[in-house]
């Protein structure tokens, strides 16, 4: 194997990046800009020395806890529970959220081998134990395994006192076309009708 | 701007890569298997290093003159003119091909700047007049810029005795479909159909 298909190989192994693609970086990277592949290379082999996960909500961060857990500005009173700590980044940048984070590291799913245990709930309980949250927002993905995921949350917290529980809504994409609109995504949009 | 973001945004300068892409490709970085990160970023510190432009044909080698050029089986009488390297790649991996190939570097696209004298075109002549070919394929893309090359290049090389040139049939894709063919590529197929 010659050192472009090596290249291409290795690229293939991201997420979203198949061969055809990782050939077109591998190519780019042949003749990319002055310095670029330098300053790619680099911050790639450091990440993982300078990025750790917030020992308070999970998701990663330079500096421990990260600055959402350690900002005396954020409302301490709700805490939104998200798969992933890229969906932080996702609810942080929409700009509409002011409260505390807590990352599971995925959703339950037994077919993948990934069950409760696996997930942050400990630390969840805990939090909440501890903590004076008011409302719960569940921010699981509406897959199959993010409704499992959200229903073993309120399985573990419903009946605390002064602990409200919600979920994100559902339904039509902002832009999105109604006649393009599954039936699920449709009907669920139609259960969760608001006054207008 | 933390070292998540400043990945992501280096991440999101290579071609086909947005900013929603270059995030998840972050993220995955930062919990890759062990390992990958170190071989990932050595091998694009070193990419440039190794590769090169081939001194015949202008396709990217380790060796030179590379292994297409320098294989003696390969038929000499048959020069396939593309406009990158990687479409070197893809003929070459489609398997039904065994001439040689020659790198214009692009296609001609005044807009953009790229005019004949910025292309292989003088290697091309020289090549042509220096070597032993029959048949010189045009494999530039069917695109306007690809078309305005192929032009340019019947206009260089046109009424060479003992030289055929050609050109890649455009048509339907196979496995595509009839119904959601553009107009455009139905009016070539059609015109271009062939005794069945």
């Amino acid at each position: 194997m010659n050192a472009l298909e090596n290249l291409t190989q290795i690229l293939s192994k991201l997420p979203g990046i198949g061969s055809k693609s990782a050939s077109r970086l591998a190519f780019f990277l042949v003749k990319s800009p002055n310095g670029y592949n330098e300053i790619l290379s680099e911050t790639i082999r450091t990440i993982k020395e300078k990025v750790h996960p917030c020992s308070i909500c999970g998701s990663y961060t330079e500096n421990d806890p990260c600055p959402v857990c350690s900002d005396i500005k954020r409302d301490k009173t709700t805490l939104c529970v998200v798969e992933s700590a890229s969906d932080v980044i996702t609810i942080q940048n929409a700009g509409v959220y002011n409260g505390l984070f807590h990352v599971l590291g995925g959703a339950i799913n037994p077919l993948n081998g990934v069950g409760p245990e696996n997930l942050r709930f400990k630390e969840l309980i805990q939090r909440v134990n501890e903590g004076s949250f008011k409302e719960i927002i569940i921010a699981t993905n509406p897959t199959e395994e993010g409704d499992t995921t959200a229903l073993y949350i309120r399985h573990l917290l419903k009946g605390k006192e002064g602990l409200t529980l919600t979920r994100l809504a559902s339904g039509l994409p902002i832009g999105g076309d109604i006649e393009y609109a599954d039936k699920t995504t449709l009907s669920h949009s139609l259960r969760g009708r608001i006054t207008f």
